[in-house]
Parts: structure tokens; sequence; C-alpha cells
């Protein structure tokens, strides 16, 4: 029987994109190979790579303007390449901080240059339970970029409207809600995103960029770590993840087959929904920390009201084949992850857990 | 029918390991989630983890003082690692020269540091058929490092037996014949390969580093470039190519029941020896361009003297599903690569056509 996977990644995939890769596995399409035993140069493979790149730009509705890289290294290599290519000396970059992962970004910004932190909803006791109001967040105007971070996967809110940077090329970590509600990519110079929760295996990193703006960065730095490297190369520069793109590949054909982004963002909107309103339908028995309009559509954080009650929630949980519930060391609490793959039925059963857990506990 | 596979990578992968990651692709050890679904942080992917690190030890002998890293990006991103960790200002590193891939390290290195050429075999026409012979190796006794490609694939070489570098930390790219024979590891600072030649898919590199050298590389260069972090966190800093390191995992057992790496040196050497002695066995109809002490045993390069005969060969090849047999665009000609995973059997039907061929049309 299969699990309901609430985790925050490596999180569950839809299981026709599983099925695929099972059936073909051993013979890719009658070539007597594996899918990730072809050369990344010849025919199968290409194909794959092209489909995936062109499924891509399809449900995000990227501009031509802008490349489709299919890169390694998750989302702490981009925090670390974005400022390595585009904050030159006597430039400094605008960071938005609304939790962890943003703080990670702003680190390694700083170790290449100047970075200012522009925005932040970071409260007295370290966590982050709002995203950044206008009135909070200042931008440099002469700014190199401003960077933010989509959704937050550690304390459950995410951007709901994304600030306008006037002229200031906007970068965003969209690791964990990419593709899984419409977008205007053409706002952003660049989005990054490791595959691991809404798209793929772990191992294979997104990026959209500005074709322009990314031949405009640094060429002094690594090879490897130069967007124009991919970009000219179509990702080809060196062996990318074949099999990782392979079974990406599977996963966008089944969000196509959904109704693309669209369809994704109102099942999504109608998960999250009904498992927040299940948890403020018992009383005080559950917390929402975030408040509604800064909640998260992918990863729902609360905490019981009684903490003694985590642990038999969490074996609970587990005896219900409800898995990656517990939340974050630095939240605390429980966490469920709604990403794409997470079907109705998943949702179902989590919201009559909880509710069946609050009777027998109340 | 399976292909016989003689890609230079990616290359195929014992059939037994595919078998079993297709058995249990959709459903890891009862936990109703495929392995790429599961949590890096969880137990069932943690004793994948710990169990591929186990293995590259025990296959490959390194000593405690070393650490297995399981990192992304490939060989590429390591030419620029080395030189970023280790070579620091006033201090030059020496590069010795025995192809392609040797070239691309040496560019990452002079983007960092001052790095020199300490012995090279270029000949004028811009090939490598050698590697150095002691007497072309001149070592700066103060270098940060010296590094040195163990086997080149486009130009067919492999270094036989490594030079003595003294106190002077030798770094090595194994990418193409790691966990091809016996190493002395204790030999090496610091040894890389990218899996997608003798290990498994595309997107996991190996990095064998001396634990103290690691922890002095430099410290203010992004988090995720530094061996430190990944010595320190046990190569979870961030989400790792959990489904790669999977399916390596079940390649190394796989290796282990074959008797490790004195077995695959021995099967290796005999395949490779076969075809060597097919080649030259039909008078001037193929060129060896390697001297026979500097030849690969992974990588078998030839010409045929007709080159008109060129494209015949590649047609006839792979109607006897003989895969990846065209050379690299430097090197022209052929290759066939004999990585582990190439069966004896494999090497039997190609020398079988390879005499075939040259009777034909000799």
């Amino acid at each position: 029987m299969r699990a309901h996977n609430f985790s925050a990644g490596p999180a569950g995939l839809p299981l026709e994109a599983l099925e695929q890769a099972r059936d073909e596995l051993l013979d890719f399409e009658g070539t007597g190979m594996s899918i990730l035993e072809q050369s990344h140069r010849d025919a199968p493979y290409a194909a794959v790579h092209a489909e995936v790149q062109s499924l891509i730009r399809e449900l995000t509705g990227a501009p031509e303007s802008h490349d489709v890289l299919l890169l390694q290294g998750g989302a702490s290599l981009q925090f670390a390449m974005v400022p390595m290519n585009f904050l030159r000396r006597g430039k400094s970059a605008d960071y938005l901080m609304t939790g962890v992962w943003s703080d990670k970004a702003l680190v390694e910004a700083q170790l290449v240059g100047n970075a200012r932190i522009a925005g932040s909803t970071l409260r007295a006791d370290g966590r982050y339970t709002s995203i950044p109001r206008t009135e909070q967040i200042s931008l440099d105007p002469s700014a190199a970029y401003v960077h933010l971070t989509s959704n937050n996967t550690v304390f459950g809110t995410q951007w709901h409207r994304y600030p306008d940077t006037g002229k200031v090329p906007l970068v965003a970590d969209f690791s964990s809600d990419f593709l899984s509600r419409p977008v205007d990519v053409s706002r952003f110079k660049l989005i990054y995103a490791g595959a691991q929760k809404n798209l793929g295996p772990a191992g294979l990193t997104i990026v959209l960029v500005d074709r322009e703006w990314a031949r405009e960065g640094r060429q002094d730095i690594p090879t490897m770590l130069r967007y124009r490297t991919h970009s000219e190369a179509d990702s080809l520069y060196n062996t990318p993840p074949t099999l990782s793109i392979y079974l990406t590949r599977n996963v966008l054909r089944w969000l196509k087959a959904q109704g693309g982004t669209a369809a994704m963002a109102a099942r999504n909107a109608d998960k999250a929904q009904r498992l927040y309103a299940a948890l403020e339908g018992c009383g005080d028995f559950y917390r929402v920390p975030v408040g509604r309009e800064d909640r998260s559509v992918m990863n729902v954080v609360f905490t019981l009201g009684d903490a003694s009650l985590e642990k038999p929630f969490l074996i609970g949980a587990r005896a219900a084949r409800l898995i990656g519930l517990k939340g974050h060391r630095l939240a605390g609490g429980m966490r469920a992850s709604l990403y794409n793959a997470v079907s109705p039925a998943d949702v179902d059963a989590l919201v009559d857990y909880v509710k069946d857990f609050a009777r027998r506990n109340g």
C-alpha cells in the first residue's frame, strides 16, 4: 500500500511517473539500454533533454528571452552562483528575509560582496511567521539585484504577491513552489528551483534566466559556475544528471495532463484550505502560527496546543501511513507538505486523522 | 535484446543493479515509497548513504584518514573546487598534462591562482598519445599540490605507475578508472570521480579526501564549494542526489560480489588485452596510436587505416548492437570503452566484429 507522503523534500512523485520509469528502466524505447546508460550526446537522451526544456517553458510560460537550464547542486549552489555572477565590486544586492533559506542565501552573497537586508520579518524569538508588507521593504534603486524566497518550507509562509522592484533585476528561489501555480516569469531575471519537491529526484536544479543577463555575468569565475557557460552549451557543458532529468520529464508530462499550473493552483489551494480549516476547526487543539494572508499553500506548519501530544500524534500518523509530518527543528511542531503530487485523497486521510486525533485527545 | 554498450560515459551498468532498481522502484523495502521519495534525513535513505560510503571505503581500501564524500557537479566542478580550496595566494600548483581533461583542470586552476605545467606529452598536432616519463616531469617541491588525470578517455592513455611527489599533496581525477583496479589511496590527498563511467548514473561525484587537508582548505569561498562543509556534514549539508546514490549502491554490491577491484583488474586487463590483440592482429587494417605501456585498459582508441571505412564500420557495428564506438572528435577514429560493467561477452562480440570487418574489407 502506498504511503501518504507529506515530506518537505525529497517528496512524493506522481505514481504514473514512477511506473513509467519502472517499465522502461531496463530498455529505453527499444534501444536495449537504460536511459541512464545512454550517452548524453546521443539522440535518445537528447530528445529527453529537449522535451524537459520545452515542457518547462510551456508550463511556466517563460518568455523566449529566458533560457531553461538544467544544472546540479541544488538551491544551495545557486545561493553562491547568483552573487558570483552578478554581484560585482562596488555594487550591493538586496535580500528580502523570510526564513532559513533566505538567511543562507544572504550568507553566501556576503561571502562574495556587499549584500544588505532590504526587508525582514525576523521575530525576536528567531522565527519568521509573515511575509514583508510593502511598507516593511526598503529597496536600493541601484542594487545589483533583489533576492527573495518564494515559499518558505520551514516556517510555512509564501509570497502571494511579489514586490515591484522597478528596474532592479528580481531573483527568486522557487525550490518549494515551482510549477505549483501560474507565475509571470517575465517579472524575474532569474528563477531557480531544486527539483526534489514538485518536480523530480534530488540532484537536478532548474534555472530560468534572462539570456542577456546571464551573458553579462562575470567571466573570471570558474567555468561551471557561470550561467553563461550553461546558457551557451544548452546545459550540456558537462554530463548532465540524465536520470534525474528523465524522471522529471515523466513528472512534467503528468503535470501537463493534469491541466498545467492553473489546474494545479486550484487543486493545491483546495488541499491547503481544507487542511488549514480542519486545524482551525478543532478549537485550541492545534495552532497555526502564520496569519492567513501569508500562509503557504505548499507547507502547512502547525503545533499542538499541548506539546506533550506531539509524539503520540506522530506515532499515530505513521501507523496510518501518514509520513513526514515532523516539523523542522527550527520551527518545531508539525509540517504537512502538500506539493503537486500529494493527492486530494492524501489530504483527506490527513484531515480525517487530524480531526480524529483531536477528538480522541481533546 | 540488450545492447553491447561501449560508450565513454554515461556508460552501461551491471544488469543486476538495474533489475534491483526496477524491482523496488515503487516501494523501497516495504516503506510504500520509492527510494527517491524518501527524506534524506530519514532512516531508509540514511542506510543507503552509509552503505555506499562504507562499500567505497572497503572496495578502495581508503584509510580512516580519508573521508568518502558524495557530491554533485561532476569532475568539471572538481576542477574548480580543488584550486579554490587549496591554491592560496603566493602558492603555485603543478599540473601533469595528458589530455583534454587535464587541460580543463589546468584552465580552472589558472582562473583561481598560479598553476604551472609540470610535465606534458602534448604533441605538435594537438594530441596526447603517451604518459609523461619520470624524466619528463619537473615538480616544484613547494607546490600546493600536484594534479594528474589517472585515465584519459579521449586519447586512450592511462597512468600505470603514479609519480612520487614526496611531501607535495597528490590530487587525481579518477573519473574514468575509479574502482577498475586496486589503487593505494593513501598516496593521494584527494581523489575525485564522476560516477557515470564505472559507478552509477551521471549526477554523483565521489571524492576521497584526507580529512585534515580538507579542513585546512580556504573558508572564505562559498559554503557548497568547501570540502570542509561536506566533510563535517557527512555529505548531507544539502540534499544529496539520493536516487543516483541508491543506484550506485546496487553497482557497488555487484562489484563486491564479483570479487572487488582485484578481480575487476584481472577481468579488465583481459578484456583490453584481447581487443588490442585483435586490432593488432589485422595487419595495417587498424591502428592503435598509443604505445603499449601507456595504453588505457578502460578506453581503447584506434583508427582504421583507410579512413573512408570508418562510417561503414560504425554502421555495421550498430547493426550488430555494438553501441558507442565513435571516437571523440578531438581524437577521431574509434573508441571502445571497457568499463567494469562491460562483460567479457560484450568484448567477444566486439572482437568478432573487428576481425570480421577487417576480413570483409581488407
